[in-house]
């Protein structure tokens, strides 16, 4: 927990100068003001994030976490637990759709195992910071301990804290868990104090009555843990997961080290939701990228009012929209840095 | 005018066996299906498009077509008629926006003098094809000739011929010219029977006064000039741009060689609405980019029956929101080829 309090303490504003002197270039360019807009108001928060207002082409790194859920047997996914291990394998070889987009986005890809329900061989080529052999099964009592909890977010920040300390600037969000829909959507009840079916999707794909099934057994599993809406350890620790929790810890981490933090979809929004509730201060550092098809991930980033600008109806997780994101940013920094001014250019300025 | 004809002559089909065994493969890969969803879309077209169901990382082209505008002498822009000119030197200097994102998404950019209003020097190096020095203003007559619209038009078609013979085969559409959202409103208006209020927007910036201005000079170039709306060419020719029939031309051209067409924003989407209502054979070779501020760009993309992605509430044009749009095809393109199967990862597919 010192941990925890330590890495809030260290969360600072956003630098003013940087983003003020940012907008006064971005004013300046060969363009309409502000009819980059959305590109414009990236550069100008990423300034502020790094402190520079000519901030240089970031150093990119997507934290995708993997972990188990003991709900995956009330039968709430499209695919068997055994997936979540299977996938691990899969990002180690490459072949998933999050390898192919970070290399498109030229980001490194950190793969964790911060609570995969087998024991993973040594050999596997991944970070290995298991806290918990999956998540017991949440309809029946806590996924975890408060303490689990508290230690995967710490796997989180300490895995932020390395990635600082390797020049990176940009932190993407991605997991892997099959039944990890099914732990977002009761974060996100919780925490946003709506009720459970509206936040409630198709997850992996099930069918139409699948879904009754998933909102009855979170309303359940809300009901027997009855986790105290006022403090998120309790709701990650009660209903969440260990990769929600870790990536929460990512949050907290990369904030406090001045990096900027590239949201995904539905999960790894409740894990900064998380977050957030945390600690506020996280909130300058957020960037949304997608919006989802699951449609608790538009009631999350309304509570963070971070609007997304991707529309794909993607719902894969991993990183995949953060991957995407990560290059409109680039693009962004690109442009307040390449682009001439009025001046430069001899371009006349508007009437 | 027998050149449009056998353009559109040639356009075909896309090749639905190419899309019929890449949605095969899309669905085989290790994600729930269709959990890529747009990404996805865009590698079944563009498999259509090329004829091949896992097509190569395409070589894109940018074709911004610059022209002048009569009716900017009625105050309808924030800027100057001569900053037409001074962005084509800016854009041969590389500091535009548009010459930013072009690099960033690793597309070649083809300059295209259809219309400047000034003799440019042959030294300038851009493709000089001007068909006429700036439109007349459009309040008092027509814009253009007949005949000069099907010369612009032609310049379109030469240039995406060139282009494929040259190995494109992805061309985004991008313009310059003072006044020409002006005309992308008279032309929407006309093409999609709505009234001129709701297809007017603030172009590069205008206050909200000069707006009604702006609407004004509209209704009165469409009232002086009584396009036909069922005569797309008339509709150019009396109320359109030099740079809008080339783009016009851009579209036909492409879709007969079987390029797809990145859509940019409202200004590019009336040229690809006047080629529609020439031929809809170019339809299936239409993707949208963006959604652009301007209120009319919405109007055109639903009459075209085509979802834009990104939603960054720019307003720029010059092919900057295409720009962008380039770069999500590549990583469907990519998605396509790299991701590996169920198979292939040893990953068991869903119950």
């Amino acid at each position: 927990m010192e941990k925890i309090v330590a890495t809030i303490q260290k969360i600072k504003p956003l630098s003013e100068l940087a983003m003020k002197e940012a907008q006064l270039r971005l004013d300046g360019l060969t363009k309409p003001v502000g009819s980059l807009a959305v590109l414009e108001s990236m550069a100008r928060q990423f300034a502020g994030v790094v402190g520079n207002p000519r901030p240089a082409l970031p150093e990119k790194a997507i934290v995708l976490m993997a972990a188990d859920h003991g709900v995956a047997s009330e039968g709430v996914s499209a695919f068997p637990p055994e997936v979540t291990e299977q996938m691990v394998y899969n990002f180690v070889r490459g072949g998933a759709g999050i390898n192919v987009l970070a290399r498109h986005a030229n980001a490194r890809l950190i793969l964790v195992d911060v609570g995969v329900k087998n024991q993973l061989s040594p050999s596997v080529p991944i970070r290995h910071c298991k806290v918990k052999h999956g998540t017991d099964n949440m309809r029946l009592g806590p996924a975890m301990s408060k303490q689990e909890a508290i230690a995967a977010i710490g796997v989180g920040i300490d895995i932020a804290n390395e990635l600082a300390d390797e020049g990176i600037r940009v932190v993407a969000l991605g997991e892997m868990g099959i039944g990890n829909t099914t732990a977002s959507s009761a974060i996100t009840s919780v925490l946003t104090g709506r009720p459970v079916s509206p936040v409630v999707g198709k997850g992996t794909g099930i069918a139409p009555d699948f879904v009754n099934h998933k909102i009855q057994v979170i309303a359940e599993a809300i009901a027997c843990n009855n986790p105290n809406p006022k403090d998120a350890l309790d709701v990650l620790a009660k209903v969440g997961g260990l990769e929600i929790a870790g990536l929460a810890g990512v949050v907290l981490g990369a904030a406090s080290r001045g990096m900027l933090v590239m949201l995904d979809g539905f999960i790894a929004s409740a894990a900064v939701l998380a977050a957030y509730r945390i600690s506020v201060a996280v909130r300058p550092y957020l960037m949304a990228s997608h919006l989802s098809e699951e449609p608790g991930h538009a009631a999350i980033l309304e509570v963070l009012g971070v609007k997304p600008c991707l529309h794909l109806n993607m719902r894969l997780g991993e990183g995949t929209g953060a991957a995407l994101g990560m290059t409109l940013l680039d693009a962004a920094v690109k442009i307040i840095n390449e682009m001439a001014t009025f001046e430069e250019a001899q371009v006349a300025p508007s009437c």
